[in-house]
């Protein structure tokens, strides 16, 4: 589980590893793995005509038939290096007993967060409660090619408890200020995620994650001290806390614009993979691939766009960082009205890179 | 107006110069001096009851009487460093013929984008009618005390265009959008605006502007290959045309959102100092601050909050950032339900630390 060593001793990978894997522990392939973030998602029709099957997002969710066809579809169609199971961040608050729910075109929203008692005591039975994304990680597993990896998830601890304090998608700013307003209860409430993260994570390995990635969308527009405080301790201690549960798959950690604090969480969190957003400097990139393996960090606008400003823009992060142990992806989710061709695209330009 | 000397050469600045405009050319001071961005606005009811005066947003900035009023109030009630002039980084649109207007609550509007041919025949006229800012200036300049300084401004050329193309208030998105897709189109746009916004704040240094700060509020989200094309190059191209139209007063360049692109900013752009935004990293600032002075970063919302935490916060920032060439500032505007407390609570902090 640890990444102290730093990544110049692949020997303990294997040919007959997912190369997914294997550039996760270190290894740097000509031509990089690759997969994007919401690559199960609504810019393919397959995916719109599914969802439309279902009465809400939650049900869908946590309906192993539907997710687990959800989560095959990118694959099908893509040469993706890893399917990553589908469900969403959201789930964890409605296992801790905090009502979830989607209204059409507005996004997430959230009931009253209960007492600390209340999710304390609901802690224990939030991974069994989410047991239907276990069972979608076997049905994948089982239909995947071997040499295709399946990613498990979670939101980071942070960004969860943005949702259950703003109960909705918004600028963050009233979490923000929570966080400056009542530290000590913002901490209980992160110590409390960050327990039910790690088992409900701990669940998906043993259904058949082979790798983790924690999304950390809301690391934007933290001041060093907040990020330390909301970010990097609850990263330092879901990561410990997977390693005293048995948890030995890699692990992925995406501060999303986190910024320039993407290097001191690179130096700071035990994992082996370090997600970049689109802002992120190349020779920063550079920097983290030093310690970790890197992934990122393609502009969705850029794939949505196309043309040859995309070639071009590919090109630069292949030139930047294909050196290194790097997982080409996007650095932010696809968008919906991506065109399928740009997705071809791009997949055709990387995957070729090592031929 | 190069910055190519580090900033260990103060012998230039002089002991009679404003404390403000010493750190710009390179001083270290015990105490840092210090403005707040936003610091005329409506956290004072002073300026709520002025503004009520007012038929509509632009003819309030474009009124020299109630402009300078507005600038003036702040340093009335607390010790700043440095007074800026009351306008906004819209008026450059409206001086190159794209109508703009403020709706209560909503933030601006504007009319739609004029043709090229008709913005490059604006330009030679647009700094004339924005002649009131420079009466401004000067009204404020000979009420101001001698060892307080009086900063110009305006928008940098892409965040300026943000709005242009947007039409209003949002994410950015379809602006940088608009990016990928239109680069040769969005390269005449920002042309005409860095000449248009040059030969403005040259007019602004002849009114009694002693420093300039460019602010790109909308530098976030941007790929380096985008930083690159839409913020460094106008910037230089700025810097330059200022050159050319013969101001030699201190520049500060603040690319918010930057995230750990504000290093390569700091490396690129001979501006005099950088403003950093509330996510910078401790140590980046550190490193920008051997070739620049810099300016920030305290996060608005802790500054709201107060309390013990927020003294904490002033303290990390002097203390990582207080032994070089450091403006005490926030990391983006002041917000308008700020108490005028915590304002006095910081600045007795910050100005005390040389006691």
């Amino acid at each position: 589980m640890t990444a102290d060593t730093p990544h110049s001793a692949p020997a303990q990978t294997s040919l007959t590893e997912p190369d997914f894997l294997r550039v996760l522990k270190g290894a740097r392939l000509a031509s990089p793995p690759v997969w994007f973030m919401r690559q199960a998602g609504r810019y393919l029709p397959e995916y719109r005509a599914l969802r439309a099957t279902a009465p809400d997002f939650i049900s869908f969710c946590l309906n192993p038939d539907m997710a687990a066809e959800a989560t095959l579809q990118p694959m099908r169609r893509f040469p993706f290096s890893a399917a990553i199971v589908f469900a969403d961040i959201l789930l964890i608050p409605e296992a801790l007993g905090q009502k979830v729910w989607f209204e059409a075109g507005e996004g997430p929203k959230l009931g009253e967060l209960p007492d600390i008692s209340v999710l304390e005591a609901n802690v224990p039975f939030a991974a069994d409660r989410l047991s239907a994304v276990g069972e979608t990680l076997s049905r994948v597993r089982a239909k995947l090619e071997p040499n295709r990896a399946l990613i498990g998830f979670a939101g980071a601890p942070w960004t969860v408890l943005t949702y259950m304090i703003e109960r909705g998608s918004s600028n963050r700013e009233h979490a923000r200020s929570y966080a400056w307003r009542n530290p000590q209860h913002v901490d209980q409430l992160l110590a409390i995620l960050v327990e039910s993260t790690a088992q409900y994570l701990a669940m998906q390995v043993k259904a058949g994650a082979q790798a983790l990635q924690i999304f950390e969308s809301w690391a934007e527009g933290l001041s060093e001290s907040q990020f330390r405080r909301l970010v990097i301790a609850p990263h330092q201690a879901l990561v410990s806390r997977l390693v005293e549960l048995g948890v030995s798959v890699p692990v992925i950690g995406f501060p999303r614009g986190g910024g320039g604090l993407s290097l001191l969480y690179a130096q700071s969190v035990e994992v082996q993979a370090v997600g970049l957003d689109t802002s992120t400097p190349l020779q920063l990139g550079r920097d983290i691939q030093k310690l970790r393996t890197i992934q990122g960090a393609l502009d969705p606008l850029a794939l949505r766009a196309g043309g040859p400003e995309l070639d071009a823009e590919v090109e630069r992060l292949l030139d930047a960082w294909g050196q290194g142990p790097y997982i080409f992806n996007l650095g932010h989710g696809i968008l919906p009205d991506t065109p399928m061709a740009h997705v071809e695209q791009v997949l055709a330009r990387v995957t070729g890179r090592g031929v």
